[in-house]
């Protein structure tokens, strides 16, 4: 009958008259408060590197003790003393670092201004002076070492600080040690989107294939690589 | 046999000495360059507001003219005129913009500072002074409207500038209006992430769920809500 | 100089010659073996449900007893009874389930054939006798209940048996409750993917918006929405 | 005035007796309507091969025919007469293909039974014999080639017909030709989870890096590695 297939057909509809903007409010949990000034880092960023001393950090090799040097505000590598690390250790985090590879330009390729920065001692944000300098392009500065190369190249020149803004998502392993997701990383450099939620397919090695290794938590390492590097104003938010 | 067996194992593994660095190089694409110098916008940057006009602006409202004012390098909305949006339409990109809500305070929730930066004419990117200001999460400032709440508030003062960088994929749709993924938002509130690859579920309706649209590259809408709210420095790079 | 030039450009080339097929082989770890034959579960399958008894499953109300039946192979809801759910929790899963709406048609929208199935306890993938029965979209068979509508709709007619193919990551939270990353879920619904890693916001409420609640791991639970809906082959895989 | 506060502290709360269910419930768009039978491909599938001619095929070599066979319901390939390749071409889509490696055991690791089915002619699903068959684990059977191994090896013995169940989302490219997001690709061997929204890096080569290529649609490829595999009952379903 006609009339009980209009009230089907009116029943199958939204009347809007019922919809309230409350229904689409949500008022928990209340985002926790962080003061962000102009040039300082967040409240509630921990401070890894402030110019002033190596307290937050440690050799890399077990039992091995720190060689770089500090000077106005800046650590630089010290070549062939090996890398350092963070003594504290994290998964999900927002990284923010400066650095500066020598103002002598020495070298080509991967030999100028070489170091790295790896997300939980795994995987390597690569550091280099990438300025008018043509190397393998997923090795350039701000590759994801031998996978991902950046959208741009926005190195600054040699001897000119520069600034890497990393989010930083940790990978997930199942009980196989296979990843249930990759890692994922998004990194402005020098202000610019080089990495926008790139997949981190495993390890980045010299030679070879990225490989799954399961674990947890993991420091900042940061890569003697010879050449003397330098880095200033470090900062982690985990997130 | 066991002469064979020991063939098939030794076969079934990794020979190393046959790796080599050269393998997991790749020399293609080139990135392009784009300069990034510290206290301007990047080289390849579409300068949408450079404090000076709207050429690169209209009216929301079709056939409409902007009423918004500039002063001191930056625009101010006009209340009640309207919203307006940039002539060119963008899909993929990295959004720079600095805003500031008005230093007297006056009102509250909702009430105070209150704008917005809609992704493609859609999605909204909620504006607010949310400096001890009290409203639902999920329209606080850094919020996707009615959706996600940001991950901290990273607000400042009122009367202060404030800075959002924003990097956003577009939803893609099916045949059938369908998206087959949704739209992405990583946003730094101040120099804090507080959305990191946020999906977007739709529309950011006051009142309602969150609708699929299908669309292709839309404008940057800025929200008139009445309150002179300021914007300054909006720059955009298409990803 | 020419010659120096020539060097240097033939030096920023990849050498293909030194490219080994090996370098690109992963040995390490080798994907352990299940078996999988063409009409029963995957040998590394938890059986949830085999047609027999509620060993896996106790009430979802503390201290209640389950008060559904079995009968030829199958569970069906006593309504009014209550919700069940498997006594084992899960995060990150392969999940198959098998359900049948009445053969009977009664009511109309929600109200027939309803029923759902809860990831960890809280996100409900929409049971619904959909077969010519208008509803809202994001509440009909195959939705994520009141957030994301299936992408078309593969329902069977009633009285018919159907299955959901879903595979389910967890979210993740961090400390201070919000998700470093949402839930993501995949659904096959009678073969046909109607969610394809679809992000779930929150909770799936009948009023109000997806909340955030933090959690560990969490059951299968199975919805009495009054409706004598039946299940059967029900199984499971930890990914 | 504590009676002020108290008026704006109720203010900032929500009157959840103001929420409706109306609001979230979402009626358009319609999912349109797929019938789904047991033992057929979806109604709205392309049959790629039913088990009776080539006329959706053709040889990947430009002016080359096809020379594999047809017997029994099912093609099977033809050693060293080349890869073959759907006439249509595809982004985003469903796809159920089933393969069989010989009954008859011959050769081992990558030379038993090796076939492969290429997403957009670029992008390679392992067809391999991984039964009881040690191979480089990112080459046996359902791995992304030279990329991603799978979660499991789900593989049936040699002769028994086997079935891949894929759900693939093709990349986005930008301007730079650099992509915006990965391919994704979500793979259910003999009904069993292996690839769960795994990125896929670039194209899988034989020797050397993933590579972006830019590209738009393209066809299913099925590989000619001189074994005598076969294949049966495929259909896409575009998404």
């Amino acid at each position: 009958m006609l009339a009980i297939i209009s009230v089907v057909v009116s029943n199958a509809q939204l009347d809007t008259s019922k919809q309230t903007p409350e229904s689409s409010e949500l008022w928990e949990p209340v985002p926790r408060v962080v003061s962000a000034p102009p040039s300082a880092p967040p409240s509630d960023a921990i401070v890894l590197f402030d110019g002033k001393d190596f307290s937050k950090w440690k050799s890399a090799k077990p039992g091995g003790s720190i060689q770089w040097t500090i000077a106005d505000g800046a650590m630089t590598v010290k070549g062939g003393s090996g890398d350092i690390e963070t003594v504290e250790q994290f998964d999900d985090y927002q990284l923010h670092i400066e650095f500066r590879t020598p103002a002598e330009v020495k070298g080509s390729s991967q030999g100028r201004g070489n170091s790295g920065i790896f997300m939980q001692g795994k995987y390597e944000l690569q550091v280099l002076d990438s300025y008018n300098n043509r190397t393998y392009s997923n090795g350039q500065a701000g590759s994801i070492y031998k996978q991902t190369m950046p959208l741009v190249n926005a190195s600054r020149k040699p001897g000119e600080w520069q600034v890497y803004d990393v989010v930083y998502t940790s990978p997930k392993f199942n009980k196989d040690g296979f990843p249930t997701h990759p890692a994922y990383i998004t990194v402005l450099h020098n202000g610019v989107v080089i990495q926008n939620h790139t997949p981190i397919y495993g390890t980045t090695p010299y030679v070879g294939q990225p490989k799954f290794e399961v674990h947890g938590k993991g420091p900042i390492r940061l890569q003697d690589h010879s050449n003397p590097t330098s880095f200033r104003n470090i900062w982690i938010r985990p997130i």
